[in-house]
């Protein structure tokens, strides 16, 4: 079963990395694709967003970091994907997961989306949560990986050198 | 992959069929799981749902209908099942579903649940109106596979001549 | 245009009186048509739901009241109904109520039905909920219109003086 | 009785003319009536939009397409209008829709909401995830009307031509 | 600050227990009504849950256990009560809730309800799905406070005899 | 019991002044916290903020009003309060509110958040379609206290005499 589990990752938190382990651990490959969104601002920038992946991810063998621009169902093509992961919090996100879902089933039939649920003590999490909390000054060691968290700490000493 | 896709199929729909379909061609091995529950009353027997079943999925190779009574995750451990596979229809599953797999998942952490959004076309779709409408004999042929409808229209004219 | 708000009625409450007024000021005929199901047990008789419904709606000139055994869809063919109205007071009435119209619809493909939110004072209004506080001995004075109020205080005394 | 069915319509989608051919079936006269918003971007300016709608909907000869700039309840008092219909796609429109139909009721009594729910195929479709596809350089052609799809096809090339 | 926390605790849970700890800890008295309903069958009777809501809330002061057969507005007034503390899990948990709330509030225009969300780890613990995980026999040692499991056992090591 | 009643208020509403009313009455304290985000672009400067909340909640002897920058865990802890309360209106308020209120439970275990249900009629009041009327030319006075009515009338006012 090779399988991509898509999204922003900006960044990479404890929650996505319970899907990444949880569906890596039955897959033959699992790749983590990276939307490169050139019309949205970001707070990472995509070398920052692939070298905290990567660091998180460098124990999981079949695990392999991409980027995609495009639509997703072309990059299910090329990579003969046979499932795309997406991971489900909160009821909110259902509906916009539903409409994607059906949207890259309807443009490439082969494209199968699975769901998994998120761990209950990562329902919580979100990235942009995370950003909010880092860039008040608040601590986020317990919301993402050490080596993230390590990087992360980094990002800031500099950029308060240079102001 | 062995996949086990639970449910009560009192009668199996086109929903799903529409889900078997569609994990049956990406899987090793697709269980279909008919729970037995004994202290609730259903519309079909144990035998004659497992005979829709049989019927509706004579096709699909590497689908074999099983029976289980007590927890789904004994069932998990026995089979060597790598994934549990539910549908979600609609947003009122979302809780219920989202319970249950948290709470396999505790009882066997290697219990992983993946979900399945229905097509579009199946979403209003649902066993308890399918029986309502044969109950107040309404036409449920667009909603049940060829033979299950043939069947069920069966059992109608007998049980009426029975009265 | 010739509408119909189909529902169960146990009992009527000022909730459903505000949706019957706001659409019978905009069509020509509206039917109420009360659901006769003989399996579910009911608070009240058919013949108490029609004296209910009929005193709460006596000065709307174009309401007529009605009861239906079979399938909505057979009933407005017969009736040459235009839409079927519903009320909406919260999100668990989504996904039932998304489904009845799908099947109505998909029954009989002129069978519309057109949904209202409740008045903002109502969408905490429910039968069953009065039936609890009813048999509780509470007030439900103000959920239901007088007549209705009047008739069931007398219907509990009648009760009381048979026990 | 007379309609609006009010939209940003950035672009038409199937999904809107399904629910444009449901309501103008049953009614007298049926506005589009397009918000024109100048505090937020849009995909296709004001006269786009217009283009494109009339061509969508000129069979239908009860149709007429308007566009208002301030109150919704203001235009529905101009054009002594008895409904306005929305369409309900999923469990996240409904908070949003339910809050603008009782600012309307409040502002003018007579502003009666009706909802109508997507037909199953299109809860998907919005008018963002064409534009989004479209973005992309994906196919629109399933998710518009053809004469929508021929226009933008067109845009596009007309803007490939200027860079 | 006095408090009540209504329910059925059909049995209490980990669930139950984490509301309750949080909310006793900063008010004066925490009632505990467990509402008799001698309408609906339950797994345990009133006397079997008063003896495990005790064990499981001894070394808290300030809670008392007590029994509500009628409305909950009533006990409110007798008792001097500032809140009722209900806990939410889930968005399904939230229609129900918000009605009761409101005709609580309704009745008695004092009696404002509190809401705490459930602790993450919590979320998916249901009484019933304790009820049903015992019943097939499974361990719900992990669920319910250890005097309750110890009591639990008991008792089915008792009807085991008796059959 | 000391309480912190923390948003935007852009501007304050009915519907606000609705929770600070019923929760003031059973409180020693109440804090009424404006964020301050000067990352995010508001309709009123945050001293215009603090003056509408001031004449608003003027004759409420235990409020007092306070701006936060940072995290409100912080101000939990600086000022010893017990609850931090939130107002639901609606489903789409549950799973951000859920969020935050685990983030900051999470964050300082003593930080508990209390939500209170918003009245009936206050359930479709929103600060933004507060703002949208306002810049319609709408009438927003039974939308928000007097006071605020009459300041943002003399704010208009001025703002057209500039032009």
């Amino acid at each position: 079963m090779i399988v991509i589990y898509p999204g922003s990752f900006d960044p990479i938190t404890n929650g996505h990395m319970d899907i990444i382990k949880r569906i890596s651990k039955n897959s033959e490959k699992l790749y983590i694709g990276v939307l490169v969104n050139c019309n949205k601002k970001s707070f990472l920038t995509i070398d920052e967003k692939l070298d905290l992946i990567r660091c998180a991810t460098r124990d999981l063998k079949n695990v392999e970091v991409i980027t995609f621009e495009g639509l997703l169902v072309d990059l299910v093509e090329e990579k003969n994907i046979d499932f795309i992961v997406k991971g489900l919090r909160a009821i909110t996100d259902f509906d916009y997961e539903f409409q994607m879902a059906q949207l890259n089933k309807d443009m490439n039939s082969s494209a199968e989306t699975l769901f998994m649920m998120s761990s209950p003590k990562y329902t919580f999490l979100s990235s942009s949560a995370i950003r909010e909390i880092y860039n008040l000054g608040g601590n986020i060691g317990e919301y993402v990986p050490k080596c993230v968290n390590d990087k992360l700490i980094n990002k800031k000493s500099k950029e308060g050198r240079k102001k």
